[in-house]
């Protein structure tokens, strides 16, 4: 399916300062990307860097000291994805994990699963396979977590989630991932253009590793899992962050929109028989 | 130099396990490998990894039920560093840090760099260079936080010891790290064995990205610098825990040891004037 | 029921200190005190105090430079209870509540109801009256919290055991106290001696205003509630420490013993149907 | 002095709702309320009380459902203090502290003095003198913390604000207050109306307990302390907020007055050489 993304932040430049931007889809095989167009307006001297492991991309902007400066960026971009049955979606024993999917069971910034195995164990330990946990958390944080934004900061995290229960995308997948991780099932945080989101926004959802796969759950419930478009992967919102900034600029403006080039798309979600993937 | 190091871990077995052990120096350019041995007692299935980055591997041991199990390593090392002119250690601009090095910019499970903005500032910001910084920084702990064990547990974090101000070599090396980050300097944690630490154990100090070298800092000042020999290197001590059980086993004992193998070793630390790596 | 309840606490002391003590249990006309005796070894400068609001005595005591000092507390004492049938039980409403009862609806240091107000509503906000709600509240903390010590601190709140999940007596009347403040029913936690608690020590349990009574909980189910004899009253542990101590002295060893002075004891629970009151 | 405060509180009501109001300035010798005059708009039922302690009162009102309710007090008020020498803010020691000042040693909700002990220790305790100690940390309070709205929630605490510096009076009371405890200097909160605060609101200071005297402290330094007029008096904000709802209605608008009704207002600071009370 064909998507064309954009974006456009508007700072206000206060001194000149240093920008990562992380807002471009990540190519790869199932998302491929088209056409790209990135611009920085006054025009600023920048560099693309991919992560060493290959999990994200990202821009250094130099901001010289000018008033206002604006990011724009525009994509078309090719998606294809898995829908997996569940029997396929087996637990995989950690003596068989990759080295790289290992470290997504640790604990990280905002997912504190070193601090979640009672509750963890409590709400879904007598479940009896991993696929059937991951499902149950995301019940779980639906019906318990409110959706709702001003109540959570940047610091915000999964600890405080469970308890809280009120959040954004962020929070959601923040203790998604964490419980999993709780459970032994390795997780990640991933940012996203996410399609007929609304308001348009970033998005941000999460993976859990089931049968050799990395698949995709969104505890929010707003949007179709096939109308996704990943910008970054990692192992929660410290490492995946929209924009990064070192100086002295202020945020004032955020513009995102993702539009279906061709016709007929079909929500497809996971469910109890199925799951859904991006890789391969 | 010539190191030789063992360490030798006992559990108990309650149940059929598995365990990421993570103890083994890290072969590098700068750390030569000369001869190791590693068993289990009874022997169990494992299996070695690197981490995708390069910056650890570990073992994955299937520890089946059998009433206790014992994990001996030893190993002969020889290590090469160097000593930096602090004048070489100037400020890297975030945009000409690699992707690698800006990852340790991010705030991490026990490195909240994103609470310590002001606190990094009001301490250190006055100070004009990055490398000044860190040692004001490695000073500013070793004044104010008492080592001693016994006060806190894996949970605590940076956040906790700037104002608890008491902890372990762990607790010393995270509060490091996220000063440094706070003040946008790249900041990694490492495992080490230690020559002449005493009582004898594994110890934790951490790097920061000078001069477009990874410089070593030991803020509990415990042991000469050239006596570390690295074991595993991340965001902090939720990457590099020298043991992760996975399972019901109970850990009973440990004991490590750290012999020179030739004479002549001669204590290096950094100072105002210059810094250490081990990196090139 | 007669009760002969004793405690002694040893202590080194290492430079002359001043000690708090708050073993005593309080009198009042359903707690007879029919002898009591107290005493330092060697003997110490005290004095018996009252909190203004009549919910607590304590003795202050100065420790002289000694090598080491014991405190022995024996008393007689009587106890009258209610059994109150649950309709008596009613909700009150906030206008309603004496000046001293409303000052139980605030968040404290050890149970912050101010971050558990969704939490509270979604376990038992559709329940229809306060009684049920603090019995299911018990259930819940029953059913949750695994009683264990070791794992936690002084300074672990409610806030942690809702999620962390394990804990003494102590961390269950926090909780219980938080979420009954939660839901706006005043609660108070309070420390006593307690018949046939295995093994022999303090304990602590906490009180909700319902019908107009402070009405007895103990989410731990570890004693009857008839075999409580309340030493101090307060907002939580913080207000209610057996000891605070001030100067240099370290705690050796606490014995604690409880014996019925006449037969024929049954023990009283709360239940659906009536709640247990040592109020009138 | 003679001042006129006024208060102006207005709320829409989505439900009929209990509202707490604790912003009557608190009668006392030295606090003489001349006349007073509060209404809700429209009408609504409402009980006055006082705090067992005497340390605060406060209204009870049932809100109708009503669309919207405003709350307007005026008071009169005529206030009287004491500059006492500095030489007279002698240490009390624990044995000779009545009860109620004991009381205020103990951790709070927002001021855990309990984890505060080694960095106060650190910074303060090398000083002689309580009131030299209390001195010192309302200068390092204001040296350290910026006063910034926006950056504090009403769950930020003591603890929070030593480490992120930035905050509101409320802030800077607690982390005084908190600093007092942990090194044994009984200390207390309290809000207020203030003359000259700009921009006009109810302000928050605290107390310490020197020489017998509850002495004033204001660490953000924007008001003379003549200035002030207690409103009450507790342990943190938990006891004190100026108003708790329980029900729906929803906060729209405050409007806070504070005029001298005779000329010649000298403002009046603590210094080194003398403290300022309005207890006798």
């Amino acid at each position: 399916m064909r998507f064309e993304v954009s974006a456009r932040l508007d700072y206000e430049v206060l001194a000149s300062s240093t920008v990562l931007l992380n807002i471009k889809p990540l190519p790869s095989a199932n998302q491929l990307l088209l056409e790209e167009t990135f611009q920085a307006t006054p025009p600023a001297r920048m560099r693309e860097l991919y992560s060493e492991t290959g999990e994200k991309r990202f821009c250094v902007i130099e901001v010289p000291d000018a008033g206002n400066i604006s990011f724009s960026y525009a994509a078309q971009v090719e998606t294809r994805y898995q829908v997996l049955p569940g029997e396929h979606l087996t637990d995989v024993p950690i003596s068989q994990m990759p080295a790289q999917v290992l470290s997504y069971l640790s604990p990280s910034r905002y997912c504190q699963s070193d601090r979640l195995y009672k509750f963890a164990a409590h709400h879904f330990g007598h479940l009896h396979h991993a696929f059937e946990k991951v499902l149950a958390i995301c019940d779980w944080i639906y019906a318990h977590v409110e959706y709702s934004g001003g109540h959570t900061t940047p610091q915000t995290s999964a600890f405080d989630t469970i308890t809280e229960q009120v959040g954004v995308c962020r929070d959601f997948a923040h203790l998604g991932v964490a419980l999993c991780r709780a459970l032994t099932i390795p997780a990640r945080y991933f940012t996203c253009y996410a399609y007929r989101l609304q308001p348009p926004d970033f998005h941000a959802c999460f993976e859990a590793y089931l049968g050799g796969h990395w698949v995709v759950f969104d505890a929010t419930r707003m949007v179709p899992l096939n109308g996704l478009l990943k910008i970054a992967t990692g192992a929660d919102a410290a490492e995946t962050a929209f924009a990064s900034t070192f100086g002295n600029l202020s945020f004032q403006n955020l513009q995102v929109k993702v539009e279906a080039l061709e016709p007929g798309f079909h929500p497809v979600n996971s469910s109890p028989t199925h799951g859904f993937s991006y890789s391969w």
